[in-house]
């Protein structure tokens, strides 16, 4: 089905674009009073992420509330070690936490790799946020990237260090790499799902990108994501690497399309590191939003005037704060339209 | 008093050592089980850090136990903010607790300034330190910066984002800067007062560094930084400010004789921004003591010809994490001090 509202494929390709598109990272979720609508009648966000029909629901809703260019489909990145044999649970306001966690070079050939149908609750999402959304914007698919989710697996829950994942890669690096290359060829399969059920397009969220030394983050992190950009040649592929300032250059030779930057990431410099043949994606500070609307207006054209016109998605640099005012992230949406419209 | 070590002392004012000195970041604490012996006789964190004998007697420790070439006073950045009239609790695991937290001009208004008396009980430990360490190494002062005290001031607990703190620099920053100057004007008093009582070098922590855009980070955090540092000409000021990647040049800039560098910092290209003006401190990744004995000789004299034989104090680029090794940070202070002697 042709889609009458392409821009973000078109940015994504490097094509030109009469205005610059923009979505929002966390589009779908607190900010929105139909969102938390929705959510309370659930028991829990890992309920509404595994009922496809409603999952459909609150990702179309900031298409039609905020007038983004793209919907991204509603789920998390920890569905990935739960297809692999490591179920979650999620509580409010304390984040998730994993029962089981990989300790051995046994806990590890227990788990599965991932194959396309494994993850049957998101494919069907897809399908039906595909037909409802009636080629109105593409969808967005996505996963965590490896060095992320190994975090998870290893760790168990959230971690302001993360330092038992970062142990495993200076104690046992042989183990660290075959966990990774699991995970990368189960991210593989799972994306190839989404794009198999409609995803136009696909990010790789690299959480915790920003804690590794560069030379292991290299290592540990971009060669798995340079595997799965390598693998996905049915759609354009987004990087975004939260904290990875010092591995922007190696990012740009990566096989991806486009590259997601955080609000810290100086946007003239990053391209610079990045060269021109990415499309960037980002990156005003998220908290930029519970400014007054002349400033949010004022800074947000600033961004674009730093980006200019082509190979550019407009976003935040982060995904918007629970707490933030609709109307102030529709401020943010709007300006870019007008603004890069005129450019 | 002539001390028998003053190495730390003369590497921060620029001049030739012998060899590199070198300090660990949280090396008094739960690493040592001499700590923890002592630790485990009080109630708490916060009982320990309020009596002046025994924050001594766990100031001195990693001289003697790890050959340290200084120690750094015991006590915690969140004494401030207590001294100023927001009284803090710490549990284990958990992190700090504010019941009380600054919401309006009214709170502020109702803070006091604290002066160099009003933190007795770490003047106290500092005179007790100063005259059991008998002039073997320096002693190293501290306090965290005004932006990461104004982060717990407003946020009252950690926090992943800190957006309750990132709002109020958009929402009102006039009301941020008279916090923040209320807070520096405290911790120079404060520091006054550890110089007074013996310090011979302090240490400014800025461990939400980070989390701002490179602007604001300059305009709500380096400029109370930059105050406290003109205020103390007394003894040689380090500035840590993690995350802090865009402002490197900004903070060279600072009258400090210290820039430390966390452990994703760039050695060749922070030595390049921050000019050749300044001692660097840092940074080999904390992680890296999981590592064999191999491979953390290897990665700290990599570190050190990185940095060079001058201008240097060596350090972890963040604290130890408490479940390391005894003998791993031995094994990293010892080779430093190796490798650069014969340098």
């Amino acid at each position: 089905m042709k889609l009458e509202n392409d821009l973000l494929l078109r940015a994504a390709n490097g094509e030109k674009t009469e205005r610059t598109p923009v979505w929002v990272m966390r589009q779908a979720g607190r900010i929105l009073k139909e969102y938390r609508a929705v959510r309370g009648k659930l028991s829990g966000f890992i309920e509404l992420v595994q009922t496809p029909d409603l999952a459909a629901e609150v990702t179309i809703q900031p298409v039609d509330i905020l007038g983004v260019d793209a919907a991204i489909i509603f789920s998390d990145i920890l569905v990935v070690p739960e297809a692999m044999g490591l179920p979650y649970t999620m509580e409010e306001g304390v984040g998730p936490f994993f029962p089981k966690t990989v300790k051995s070079e046994t806990d590890l050939n227990k788990l599965k790799t991932a194959d396309e149908d494994s993850l049957g609750y998101v494919i069907d999402a897809i399908k039906v946020t595909k037909k409802e959304l009636n080629g109105r914007v593409p969808l967005i698919g996505f996963a965590g990237a490896p060095w992320t989710i190994f975090c998870y697996m290893i760790e168990g829950k959230g971690s302001k260090t993360f330092s038992n994942a970062r142990k495993s890669l200076y104690k046992d690096p042989a183990f660290a790499h075959k966990l990774l290359d699991k995970i990368a060829d189960s991210t593989i399969n799972y994306l190839k799902g989404q794009i198999s059920a409609g995803a136009d397009i696909v990010q790789v969220f690299d959480s915790w990108a920003g804690i590794l030394p560069t030379e292991q983050y290299d290592n540990f992190s971009l060669k798995y994501i340079s595997k799965i950009a390598n693998a996905i040649t049915e759609v354009p592929v987004i990087v975004f690497a939260k904290g990875a300032y010092g591995s922007r250059k190696t990012i740009g030779e990566i096989d991806c399309d486009v590259v997601g930057l955080d609000w810290n990431m100086d946007i003239v410099e990053s391209r610079d590191l990045i060269g021109p043949r990415k499309t960037l994606q980002g990156n005003l500070d998220p908290a930029t939003l519970y400014a007054d609307f002349n400033t949010i207006k004022s800074e947000t054209r600033k961004m674009i005037d730093q980006f200019g016109k082509s190979r550019h998605i407009a976003n935040l640099g982060h995904g918007v704060y629970p707490d933030m005012d609709v109307e102030k992230v529709k401020c943010f949406i709007d300006e870019v339209k007008e603004y890069s419209s005129n450019l």
